[in-house]
């Protein structure tokens, strides 16, 4: 556990302060996080690895296993308990209470169990596992609703931190840097093995081994496929075959649990085709022109729109969709092709905040669209300074949608079937990266890692 | 998912057959084993890499998730939902029904909310995973105990099961030497990479990097680390300085679960100091004594006593412990340095079967002694041919153990603590394999993986 403090960044115990002071601003109750403990695996003692409560970090800073935190108008106290012997022969000399007490700047601690007589009129985040969730309930002596559906105190706090956390401090945005800085590494790895590999597998464990090598773990579950059309594909076991495009969507998690969430598309020759590099260009084209226009202000739906409309026209230059960019969005014949949100809130959590549902991503007074188009929009705030979020245009031939006897009668005066057709050698291009939202603008954290495709075919094939 | 059947193999669903006949031999009621499903890590959607339980695998052979198997006088039955149009979107065309049920051989497949009507009077296993255990107790109409503590049939099942799971076929065999191949070459690229890297981390994601590469998993969490007495370590943050020992004790896990489990501990400079090659080829000689001595009719029990001899022994003649080798083991003088069991069961699981406690572990009417040096032994049973148990001697100096001062009152006499104190550069060593029991003696699984001092600093050096 790293308990020291880089220099010319501020103390994890004076970030913590101003955090735990802000939530005092705004909730008058106390406030209970617990850490949680590892999910068993096949067998009790052979584990996941260990992730704490995201709420839990924020106001603790490292990620101590089956642990607690009681804020009250900006007083920490921390619950853990020591090492027992066997804990010791088996896990080795733990930093102490006393020693993670100090580095958090907690006014207390106690050993876990004193926190049950200290909950009186206290809110709780119910955590992800389950055995520690049960013991929340237990101790607090009510019920727990899922974190998306919780009531009164809890609900309140939920959102006294969505406050807090949307917009990230100095120490929370240094943390997302290292993991981007990793990331970027990573994904240049993965293209340079591209073309001593032949499977899917083999490039995932080069970019991997990256974020491992740096003791940091994956943010989420790696997308490393040929069959870039699938989101959501965690199979690695595809060949790889000349012509190929190689779709990765690839990040790292901070030991304290900062994330980043970067994808990209390369071919697994070190160079596109003509059909693959136009639809690259024109996804990169979507991609530019959302970070371009993100600043403070901007509704993030209207980035989604844009990204939209760009994809839209650049479909119609290349004749695969028909009629007038305003149309086809309103029609969402541009989903077709991009089914899925331009992006997503990006901190502790890689869709920050996700645990809430959509407390954290929509606005008071805002839900989901029912439109094919917008339904998977994670996303609808104007955007503030200090926020991070993903921009991630992507275009897919997804057989699910392409192939669906309704929707093409539904889109057959929209889409040029014979000319998409000619497109065949692409499947799925995702272009992603994490953008900070500056007073001015927006400055891409990831942005040592090229998107121009001569750059990437260069970094593939080692020119 | 890999549906076909490699060249001169006995196929999956005559496998299959074959396991499920011999459960049928040992019981007469209907038995329904759930897969499970994803548990999430910091929000529902971002969910830990998917597990099966092992005892789904053992009779359905392949890793479906959210799925149940029944069976019943030999026959299966298949219970797995449909892929939806999101399901089809975000995570791709799944392998169906029909083709999972031609692979493994059932009788009939079904949507898994089927399997509610067709319990009565079935025996279960639990999972370890909280959501599909509630659901195995809603739909048996019953409270199921934890795995550890099952009672009636559930109890008889999980007899049977162990009656089968601890003579692997020739699949299991055929899978764990394929995870054995992988781990093997996963520590190669450990000891190759010492050289170049300066952190435990490092090395570590050279060697998982080998095993994602082949598409397979840590069967548990790696440990790789400069701090070789701290016995279940999972910290990789330390830097690795001149004149350190590593200790690796990372294993690969197929596809359908069969894990590999290996140590070896190796000196960070490719050179042992002549005290860290004293204990190192005195751990070896432990680690050959046993696996000479294994073959079918040894108790486990009388291997890990020949280990305890041989270390006595070893540090008699070292003049670190004083007396006769057989008061010093029955005094448990060997366990201050020793202080784990010589090994355990191999399989789906790494210690395999140990969610049903010792009920796999331990031969019927034995039980965990209350001596020190016998009571993390996991293993006390005569061995069988067909069995694979690890053998896996060490020597640690544990501060929590040596710096006791109860302890060190009570081995005044047995241990000299001046000599001890010549041999401060090493803190753990640890040597083990994987060992197949055979009908004449023991195969060792692992055996391309060289243990010698000589041949170590070789691959580590690079010579």
């Amino acid at each position: 556990m790293q308990l020291s403090n880089p220099p010319g960044r501020p103390t994890l115990a004076d970030t913590l302060r101003q955090r735990r002071q802000r939530l005092a601003e705004r909730v008058q109750f106390p406030v209970a996080l617990w850490s949680g403990r590892s999910a068993s695996r096949n067998f009790p003692a052979n584990v996941h690895p260990f992730r704490a409560s995201s709420h839990f970090l924020y106001f603790a800073g490292l990620p101590i296993a089956n642990a607690a935190v009681r804020l009250e108008a900006g007083r920490l106290e921390l619950f853990m308990d020591a090492a027992t012997a066997a804990d010791r022969l088996w896990h080795g000399e733990a930093t102490g209470r006393d020693q993670v007490a100090a580095a958090i700047g907690a006014a207390a601690a106690y050993p876990l169990s004193h926190l049950a007589d200290r909950l009186d009129g206290a809110a709780t985040i119910p955590v992800m596992e389950t055995a520690t969730r049960q013991q929340q309930a237990a101790w607090l002596k009510r019920e727990l609703p899922a974190a998306k559906a919780l009531q009164a105190i809890d609900q309140q706090l939920a959102s006294a931190i969505v406050e807090l956390r949307l917009i990230h401090d100095e120490l929370a945005i240094a943390e997302m840097r290292r993991a981007a800085a990793v990331t970027v590494k990573a994904h240049r790895a993965g293209m340079q093995a591209t073309l001593g590999t032949t499977t899917e597998a083999e490039i995932r464990a080069a970019m991997e081994a990256v974020i491992t090598a740096h003791n940091m773990s994956t943010a989420y579950s790696s997308i490393v496929t040929v069959q870039g059309e699938v989101l959501h594909n965690n199979a690695y076991d595809h060949a790889i075959q000349p012509g190929d495009l190689l779709l990765a969507d690839v990040g790292a998690e901070t030991e304290s649990g900062w994330a980043s969430d970067v994808t990209r598309s390369w071919p697994a020759t070190g160079r596109f085709s003509p059909t693959q590099r136009d639809i690259y260009d024109l996804v990169l084209a979507a991609h530019d022109a959302c970070i371009q226009a993100a600043q403070p202000g901007i509704e993030y739906r209207d980035l989604h729109l844009t990204a939209a409309q760009v994809l839209a026209a650049g479909l119609v230059d290349l004749d695969i969709l028909r009629g007038t960019v305003e149309q086809l969005v309103e029609q969402d014949a541009h989903a077709l092709f991009f089914p899925h949100g331009i992006g997503h809130l990006l901190g502790l959590d890689v869709h920050d905040m996700e645990d809430l549902g959509d407390l954290a991503g929509y606005a008071a007074g805002r839900s989901r669209s029912e439109r094919f188009g917008l339904g998977y929009l994670r996303l609808d705030r104007p955007l503030q300074a200090g926020m991070v979020v993903t921009i991630e245009p992507g275009f897919y031939q997804v057989p699910a949608l392409l192939h669906d006897p309704e929707r093409r009668r539904q889109y057959q005066d929209q889409v040029n079937w014979e000319r998409l057709a000619q497109f065949a050698d692409l499947r799925g291009i995702r272009i992603e990266d994490d953008v900070l939202i500056t007073p001015t603008g927006a400055e891409i954290l990831t942005q040592d890692l090229p998107t121009a495709a001569d750059q990437i075919e260069a970094l593939v094939s080692g020119d």
